[in-house]
């Protein structure tokens, strides 16, 4: 029988006990047997951290993004070998595009964000300059930096390919390495997706291991520089968070439960309309997608009183024409649970809340289905109940199957109410086109959750749904959903980084985070900043040019052609009456055109354009008379990977006469590197 | 003998039994009794969630921050009353104002941030509108909306003052009522601290509440909605962060434990620099404030080995001139410790320290005080050890009062290996001029550190030291140091919050938000929507300008005008060449002026000013001949609470005949409210 091999240590391990056997979902066949016998675990981690964590710390933000892209890419080539195995967890061809698809688009997601969003550099700096005293030469400012341990990250059953993407991304970007650890009933696809990544030969020795099996003393050798992640049950999230060792190293620990979700209809969408439609259609889909088995399904649907039936017999409807079978088989809508013993569980869930509702759609004991055996596949039918909202069990009883139990509400506080009652999770959904009430009830049951969505006639096309999180958005909740928040973009790269105050001198300062700061030295030389290359340029190359008077002609002239004839400018007795200029001003607009004309060198050379501007700000108002001279320095500069040139953020000060600050703003342009 | 009441529920309690006796910690007096007996501790978290939160909800940030302001003032007129208390405690006039002075500092530095940096508005929208979709009728936001429970927060003795408000400055702006629980060896400080505040008559019921004594069944009544901010050793962060309520219901919980903070001292330090006198000043400066009695303090002082004897004589020579005895009398430096069993304490660790180390100065046994009794009152001598670095102890054994460990590096690669040992600290220090030290420290500690302070001649005489936190930076650290983050300015607000994500169209977004976003309705009327007043205007409110052709002659006009005749401008064949234009184009600066031009309102009214530009990006290259229009949308609405005006972000939306966007970018301007 074949075994389950693991990959610590920079070798692909085969344990050499029988190991405990794995399931086809579909057949009951045996696929493959699992064991973690054998692995060291303390030097798994030792690997992470003195290979993996070095190699991927000499990368930069956007060498690792591009590594992430091709690893992407690379995995999508090969995406059929991982469809043909997904099938037989029970997935139909839908489902398994959530997981392959879904897990390929997270690494593209966070490659795209991370080029974006982060710098071409190793240290990320969090906010802005923090001016700590008054004469300006004690500053502070926060940066971020690579933990130095292992992120081990331990994944849930029902996504075994998503589920190790989705937190490897946002740790590989931060420069951490990853210790993937399956749940054991679907670890052969997990199995495959590392030998794929691996067979990449993208990703540097020790970014990446996989342990299949139990986790055995892992968690034992932590520190307070590795993480845990963790996606699946609530007793387990438990277990793993108060471990001695956790604990006592207050190692960062994430998780993400199941949770109780709710999808709430909105009063206006009455029968006829199209959320009506929306809400049933989408209810449907999350109750039988993946059979159920996502932690951000649909538990709860919380419809107005009067809708109550309505909504009960159009769902009914729908889910009678369910193909229910083997997930191979063409028109096959569901498939199976992940096995029998999960299908166990989620009789044993269904149980309690029949105790309490009344079934609308389905039964636990009796499913029809398409070329497959109901009883020695872990075939269940989709159940739809319908509860009095005061009952506990609806709120708290989780069946983590195709089961869902609608309840009626009275008024939009009683949803939120009602919404509140499942004690934190990871998702809500509100289905109107009343624009009032969205509000109402997503301010309302935001504390509780870590993301809502709002689904109706305009957004319904594009909409990804209820039950799919996204790698810009966080995805976790508080309370019963763990407590924790997984991607959100780049906030899933700084989970894995240590934010730390730095508090210096503006020289100092600028040399830790590699950015000029104001109070930092200018260099001016002979050569105009513009004349220098990326490669030439440093932070702190300095022009100053002016300075430029701007008479009460200029101003006249730049309006009348401009158009911009604003009392301001124009009238002195209005001026005078406006409370922050007491006179005529120049326009802002002319004072910063006035700048580019100083500091600009217009021959060609290695800058290229101006793209932009940020964070100006007018501070003294330029009167008739007033001369200006532009201080412009190199600020920050960000070389491209995949181009000829770079950006150059530059730091523009323009002070009249009086060396009053009249604005200050960031000029941002491309720079050639040669 | 006076009882400490604990204020619950909307009244003062007083306990009815004997309670346990706290002592004056210079005399030995007992100074009051405290117990919690009989506070009903889930009616008091239910008060706060009931009465205190709502009351919170319904101010905007802006309106907490007015009251916060108000707060810190009435303080500070009764400070006083503080210092004369706060002597007994063992903390000389310095301490004193360290601990009042720099908490009311928090509340003033809370206050100013949260106006700021914080809308006007009861939601926080979190970074930017995500696109999900290629037609943009699906986008998602993160907001943040404060979370429904209390902040209990749980505080050491060594700050009775300052502790509990830099906990409560970020709830209260965040919305979420505190409940304060201080430790009991200075609780009489923090009852005097509420009572001053309560007196205030500036907060609203409920938003602030006090438990001296015991926590009782306090945890055993917190849900997913409450928090727990804990400050104090690690071994109680242990017991606190595994309560079983506390991790079955995934509560928010932070902590902030004592930690082995070292300081750095550069090799360019040589004696007779001035970074040599200020390491040594500040390492004795660390050991003697509040006797040492602070989590930040300076417990392991790393320097090149060739300087070992030298600092250790220096700092030797500066402890023989420290005054030791009563803090009230004039001219004593360092007071006592917080009481006998404090003191006993820092024996026992002061024993396993000096097994491996040299006594440099001081003895744990003896100590000349003046006008004090030194064995009834808590007083230690400050005790300078000498050690090798190989050892345990010095990193992880701490001595929590005025006792210091020097050891000696070889490199700094060695001085980072050392400060690591201490598993995660809250702050480090690196006292040198040479900026590759200062980076390559800096850089290589910050993962086990929330802080790291670089001291040198230049931010010396400004800078506010090692160990004092700050309320605009982040507080804490990793592993030993409970891995929480505390203040960091608005991220200690967000702290409170839940943080969500909001996917909708445009408009559900715009509507939940209160911000108009890209996609979501504009509304164009007769009326210019700058002649509408703050109160009139509403987001979406929208101007259509144009068009407006920009001739080669108004290019060529320009550059004269402005000196810009950047050769993209200016010469046909070199801007060709150019592999962004491929011709001549326009200024940036001229089409954005051309735009004000088109969407000004010249007369006088309720628009007074444009105070600035954000996120300008130019997207499109105009040529000559190319038709500008122009639509600027109200985006947010900003209103002052203590000014006639307000600000309004204006969406702007520049686009050439072919419907291309030419650019894009934010108007901030100040509008009346009348």
């Amino acid at each position: 029988m074949a075994m389950l091999r693991s990959y610590v240590s920079g070798r692909w391990h085969a344990p050499s006990v029988e190991g405990a056997p794995l399931h086809d979902a579909v057949t009951g066949e045996e696929i493959a047997r699992i064991s973690s016998q054998g692995i060291d675990m303390a030097a798994a981690l030792d690997h992470g951290r003195r290979v993996g964590g070095p190699a991927l710390r000499e990368l930069t933000f956007h060498q690792r993004a591009a590594l992430l892209k091709a690893l992407a890419s690379h995995l999508r080539e090969h995406r059929d070998e991982l469809y043909a195995l997904s099938a037989r967890s029970g997935a139909t061809r839908t489902d398994s595009l959530i997981d392959v698809d879904g897990g390929i688009g997270v690494l593209f997601g966070y490659a795209s964000k991370a080029k974006r969003e982060l710098p071409n550099d190793h240290v990320y700096v969090d906010g802005n300059v923090e001016p700590l005293s008054k004469g300006g030469t004690f500053v502070g400012q926060h940066v971020a930096t690579p933990l130095r341990g292992v992120a081990v990250q331990i994944n849930a059953f029902n996504f075994p390919m998503w589920g190790p993407l989705e937190k490897f991304a946002p740790a590989f970007i931060a420069g951490v390495p990853s210790l993937i650890k399956p749940a054991s009933q679907t670890a052969y696809l997990t199995e495959k997706l590392v030998e794929l990544m691996l067979a990449s030969d993208l990703l540097p020795e020790g970014s990446l291991q996989l342990v299949t099996g139990g986790a055995g003393d892992l968690l034992d050798h932590l520190t307070g520089q590795d993480l845990v992640g963790f996606t699946g049950s609530a007793s387990t999230a438990q277990k793993l968070r108060t471990h001695p060792t956790v604990v006592r190293n207050s190692v960062r620990f994430n998780a993400e439960a199941d949770s109780l979700n709710c999808s709430i209809l909105g009063p206006d969408a009455v029968e006829g309309t199209p959320e009506f439609d929306l809400f049933v259609k989408q209810l449907v889909s999350e109750m039988t997608v993946k059979a159920g088995q996502k932690c951000t399904a649909i538990r709860r649907a919380l419809v107005p009183a009067s809708l109550l039936d309505a909504v009960a017999d159009a769902a009914a409807a729908r889910l009678a024409k369910v193909v229910i079978g083997n997930p191979a088989t063409e028109g096959v809508r569901m498939g199976a649970l992940a096995g029998l013993e999960q299908r166990e569980e989620v009789r044993r869930s269904l149980k309690a809340l029949m105790e309490v509702g009344d079934v609308v759609y389905g039964s636990p004991d009796r499913v029809d289905v398409v070329d497959a055996d109901a009883e020695r596949g872990a075939f269940l039918s989709p159940v739809l109940l319908k509860a009095d909202p005061d009952h506990a069990q609806p709120h708290e009883v989780e069946a983590f199957g195709p089961v869902s139990t609608l309840m009626a509400y009275r008024d939009a506080g009683h949803a939120v109410e009602l919404a509140a009652r499942g004690a934190g999770s990871l998702v809500g959904s509100v289905v109107t086109h009343d624009t009032d009430f969205a509000r109402d009830v997503v301010l309302g049951v935001a504390p509780w959750h870590g993301r809502v969505l709002v689904l109706d006639r305009d957004d319904a096309k594009e909409s990804t749904g209820h039950g799919s999180p996204l790698p810009m958005l966080v995805h976790g909740g508080p309370g019963r959903a763990g407590g924790g928040e997984e991607m959100g973009g780049i906030r899933g790269v700084l989970h894995h980084m240590q934010r730390t105050a730095v508090q210096a001198s503006p020289r100092v300062l600028s040399a830790v985070t590699g950015r000029w700061v104001t109070g930092a030295p200018r260099t001016e030389t002979d050569v105009h900043p513009f004349r220098k290359s990326l490669r030439e340029l440093r932070i702190g190359d300095t022009v100053v040019a002016g300075p430029r008077a701007v008479t009460l002609a200029d101003i006249e002239h730049f309006a009348e052609f401009t158009g911009d004839t604003f009392y301001a400018h124009m009238d002195e007795e209005a001026a005078a009456a406006n409370p922050f200029f007491g006179g005529r001003v120049a326009h802002g607009y002319l004072v910063v055109s006035f700048a580019a004309g100083l500091f600009v060198s217009p021959e060609p050379g290695p800058v290229l354009a101006n793209y932009g501007l940020e964070n100006l700000r007018f501070l003294t108002p330029t009167f008739p008379g007033d001369e200006l001279t532009v201080t412009l320095t190199a600020k920050q500069i960000t070389p491209r990977e995949d181009q000829e040139y770079g950006e150059v953020r530059w730091d523009a000060d323009l002070v009249n006469q009086k060396g009053e600050s009249v604005a200050k703003y960031d000029v941002l342009t491309l720079v050639a590197k040669q």
